[in-house]
């Protein structure tokens, strides 16, 4: 059992459910790097201090750099808004330390590709934060079709869509304002990258992308409440993906439905639980979409829980993420999703935005 | 108590449904006009005399001309191919008989436009078999939309997805022939119509449309088996449909989510006697989809069953049709939906395939 | 093509729901015997001649004994109050008529056992009217149980639960009056014919029934609001019933779970067009509750519809019920379920009733 | 931040649970008391060491007497086998040390007497480990029910299924011998205990308890593997409860329907973050069960993720746990449930079967 401090820079949503993560992943998964909360950073000395009493950080850092370049943070966790992605990764690579960073991988298309380029020119292990995917019931679904159990995929249709900005009376803030924080900004990049990941690289797309309430409380809004494409995957298959921060009713609707010549998967993270699956075999009469519960049965649940159904949650999504970072660097080999899979993510987002501009069909720039 | 005598061309699939509608819509909702079934008509006589005999028929016509003739026949049902409907109309309203047509209207836009005039310069009767809509679920959900329960409506997503080719094996027949019997002329119409009835008229769209199974048995299939299309209504909301007659696992996938500024609703045609409403009301800990079972205090359904949550079925979809029709006749006034709302289904479809052909956004043909 | 004279007694709820289903049956399975609308009967000429009108029938009686009398009717299906069921059977099989008597047989067991010892004396066709067991679902239910896919039962749970009198406001009316109309009376035999049907004879019980609001609008209840009883089957396995009519929430909730060694079915009437089956075969990944939606491939389905999952309802329900009794009286044999049948069910009640006066395990009568 | 030292005996499927429960309550609850892993006990001081390296635990105790009595514990919590309960709770009392005890209490309703008494002579923080009750959807019911929201509460139905011994060809062992392993022993605690808190004391039942499959592989099988019983709870509603190891399909079957004149609730551990509610208020169409998916505003949620619907799992229920017993220790004060809730479920249980053998009705022990 061997050490390694820990530093996560920011202390919010995203940094204390990392900080959770790294106090439990040892217990849960017996890795071999033990993880010590070292030192938290955040965008200022007080809050830093009040996030390291609260998740039992041993110190709190002046500001990010201070905290990428104490010699006891041995691998660095960003968790930060995405302006700071690039500059805190670049550093952190360039002193030998590894990164895990959230998602998306910074707040531009040429910030991710800079930083793609980094953490390759560095050599170091490189993570991005698609924790959506990692869910027992989804890794399954990815080994499903990989094994070919839906034979040959023919459509895809994803979606990720929550409504916290559904009434219009809420007024403008900061989440209202700019490209990043926006519906393409924010939520598509879980979805692209499940897409990505189930179904492989993506050729075109055609998008729509909107701003539903335009102002609120007489401030303008910036960015889109809503957006969908059309897409054409490398593999052939025709798929569509819809992102909504305006879906009213909808409070984690990260879902899929992917149809194969042999069968269908239909997946709705508001049941993360479960994985629905439709096999073309057998009886007529017997045939029918079965809900599968995870269990040890299922990738990554065992060490959660030996009994089926029990079921895991979101914050175990993130500790699954820990654990491949942890084991990324005692083998000294990056795991997915890298850095290069954040770009992947942002390519898609970027192609199609170009198509709302030019209303046509628009290529996925590849590698 | 009036009899009147009814001429059903076509003894099929629907010709059936429609006899057996006939036969009881008198009992179930105490018309005005009581149906006799005078005549059935065929590809042949032989086969019109089977019918005749297996739903009850008085007597069999030669073809569909004899029976729009026949003096006893005095209202005509057109339950057959798409390349009969405008013709046999076309003699009816001649003749001054009202005329009920099933979907699509016509084989083309051009039959539609043509059946539209005709019946509109003959002031009489007529109507499109959309049945799906007739749900008391449905007709439900048209009213709180109308009444304003969800708000502002923001988006709509409707598919009409069935498996019947998603077997790859199955060998190319009549349905993978032409473009009437592909999935934009045959599943979308009605869905497109759902979308016009739910949301009002579609002002432009963007469609893709593809042959997933190019070849059967060696033999080429002329039409496709899949569609999407992304759309902007006339009302200012996005939205999305998607077709599939190879959507293994979908048996009656006629399904629509409409997301409004205080709701939202879903509905799926597999489990058709069960509405989900969403209300944006009450404090957030109570907020949730709620399934609302149909029952009496729905639309058409308390002359099915006097209890909720028994449920109606498909064959009543059609009995509520010939009780409009039926009412129509004794009102002399047209009841939705008339042939002018299946020439704006026709209307969506086409401005699809050009959109397809274009690969650019396209407007819908208005009035 | 041979018809046959139909006479009713009675035209409410059910009476309409016969009448309509005579209406329609021939067209929907082509019988051999073609029903004629000859007579309806209900508790006054009145309203016997308002329902002649509405359902179409040809004549109105005076009274159900005129109907049984007259010539012209040549079967009699009863769908009046409980306490006219004796002596309308016993007098039309005097007369050589088939009967097709809606449940619950008689008002008592004595009436039940007169009912079917009338039945058998005169060899003539005789039928209950358990409807719900009639849907594709829970024939196929039964099928597969008979089959072997759930292995040896072992565990039986069913509920027919309603809310009708759940709002303890609601004024004391006929139904809170009397034993026949209580739970145990009106709601039980459906299940309690449910369970016989899909597991075996139950040899012993031990129940638990009261009324929840003994009062109403100051007028004292004198029937069972929701009553449960465990069982033992003669098979072995082990089971439970409820029956309530105070259910809030619940619309039709006949519904029903069935475990065995290599299977598990699960039955909701709420949505009867679904079947959850689960197999206890495959990877234990792969391993779920499948949703089978019924279509073709399952009984009595294909007359409806030649779609899968487009659904049938309620009032379908009867309809094949009177398909059943038009081929038993053209075969001239009897078929499933008989006046024995509804014997059955209501030795099942009687002990219940026992059981709950007597504190303790009563075994069920048997033949 | 003062640190408190943990010893945990037994590292086995709860044993784990409550290690990582301890290494991530302070950083997910910010505790004023921050748990230290300071030592762990099991069968063997070799198991113990390899449960020490594998969970983070400072040291390893030769066995649980000593870790009881080192001075470094200031706080037990056994995972151990019931037979090992009492004997350790009862040195920790008199040795000042507050005790976290599994499910059931001890090995007999003796044991769980003694247990109590202990506990209350100590007047030390004491608790049980009921989890399944503390999920915020469950915490939820209880609160909706406190406060009135579904009237007079007229009907209870749980279960707790499970299908790990439902195949006939697993093997005896030490499962399927002895009471406390039986499904009344070992599953229907968790759940009677829900009884208890969501609807109060249980006043009599009236059980049937049987051992499905009584050889295995040629081995007796000496305890139960289903039950069922009926109930009457002291505040007049009606019950049932069944238990089973030997459902087939059923993966954590903990489910519960609660029926009352407003309003009624559903829930299924197997998808914990959602609670169905129906409220009977409102226009009739609108009524039906809504899906509630948990989320910060829900009892215990907000600490593991600020969206709702993003879901907690089975290992944060027994953060939750550990949250309440340091938050009982820091204040000195007992929480809920504590040892005498773990008697109350033992009562329920020896009523049941003791009503088992007699067939009759049984009170249920009060204090
Ligand atoms: N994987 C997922 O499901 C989610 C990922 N995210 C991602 O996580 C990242 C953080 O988002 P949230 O936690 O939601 O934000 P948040 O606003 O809750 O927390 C941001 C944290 O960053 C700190 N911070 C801000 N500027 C800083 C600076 N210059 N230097 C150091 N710390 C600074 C703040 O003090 C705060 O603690 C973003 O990249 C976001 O896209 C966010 C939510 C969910
Ligand atoms: N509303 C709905 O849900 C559905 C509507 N349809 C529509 O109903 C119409 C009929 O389709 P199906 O019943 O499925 O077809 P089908 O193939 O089952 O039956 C067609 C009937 O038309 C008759 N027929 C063919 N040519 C004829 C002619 N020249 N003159 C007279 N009769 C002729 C045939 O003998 C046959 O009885 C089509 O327009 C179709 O789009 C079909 C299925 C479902
Ligand atoms: N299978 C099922 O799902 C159901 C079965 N039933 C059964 O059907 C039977 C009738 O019940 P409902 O239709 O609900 O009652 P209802 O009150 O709606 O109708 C009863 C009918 O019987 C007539 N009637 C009453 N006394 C009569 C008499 N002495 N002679 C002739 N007609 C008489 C009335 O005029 C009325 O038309 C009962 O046995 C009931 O248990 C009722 C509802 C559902
Ligand atoms: N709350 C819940 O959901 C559950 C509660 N339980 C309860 O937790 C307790 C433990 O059960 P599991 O963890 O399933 O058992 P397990 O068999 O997985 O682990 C038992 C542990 O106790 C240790 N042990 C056995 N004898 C011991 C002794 N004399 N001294 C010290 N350690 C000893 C073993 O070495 C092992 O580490 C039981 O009381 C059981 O009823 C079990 C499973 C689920």
């Amino acid at each position: 059992m061997q050490e390694i401090g820990i530093g996560i820079i920011g202390g919010g949503y995203m940094g204390k459910a990392h900080a959770v993560a790294y106090a439990a992943v040892g217990a849960v998964f017996d890795t071999r790097l033990r993880p010590r909360l070292e030192m938290v950073a955040a965008s200022s000395m007080a809050s830093a201090e009040k996030y390291r009493a609260a998740f039992g950080f041993a110190r709190a850092a002046e500001n990010w750099e201070m905290l990428v370049r104490d010699p006891k943070v041995a691998a660095v966790v960003i968790a930060s808004p995405q302006s700071t992605h690039r500059a805190a990764a670049e550093l952190a690579f360039s002193l030998g330390k590894p990164v895990f960073c959230e998602k998306p991988l910074g707040a531009s298309v040429e910030d991710a590709e800079a930083m793609v380029r980094a953490a390759q020119d560095s050599g170091l292990v490189n993570m991005i934060g698609f924790n959506y995917i990692r869910t027992p019931a989804s890794q399954y679904a990815r080994q499903l079709i990989a094994d070919g159990a839906l034979g040959r995929i023919t459509w895809f249709r994803g979606e990720h869509t929550e409504d916290f900005l559904a009434d219009p009376d809420i007024p403008a803030n900061w989440r209202t304002d700019g490209d990043a924080n926006g519906t393409m900004g924010d939520l598509a990049p879980h979805m692209v990258n499940a897409a990505l990941a189930l179904m492989g690289p993506v050729d075109s797309v055609m998008a729509q992308i909107e701003t539903v309430h335009t102002d609120r409380h007489g401030k303008a809004v910036t960015n889109d409440d809503q957006a969908q494409m059309m897409c054409r995957f490398a593999g052939g298959a025709m798929g569509h993906m819809y992102f909504s921060r305006v879906a009213t009713g909808r409070k984690m609707g990260y879902a899929y439905e992917i149809t194969g010549t042999k069968g269908a998967i239909r997946f709705d993270q508001e049941d993360q639980n479960a994985l629905w699956l439709y096999k073309a075999e057998g009886p007529e009469a017997e045939r029918g979409f079965r809900k599968i519960l995870t269990g040890p049965a299922h990738p990554n649940y065992a060490a959660f829980c030996q009994g089926p159904g029990h079921g895991t949650g979101y914050q175990d999504q993130i500790i699954i993420e820990a654990r491949d970072f942890l084991e990324a660097i005692a083998d000294g080999t990056p795991k997915w999703p890298t850095f290069a899979d954040g770009l992947a993510v942002s390519r898609v987002i970027s192609a199609a935005r170009i198509s709302q501009t030019t209303g046509a069909w628009t290529p996925v720039q590849g590698d």
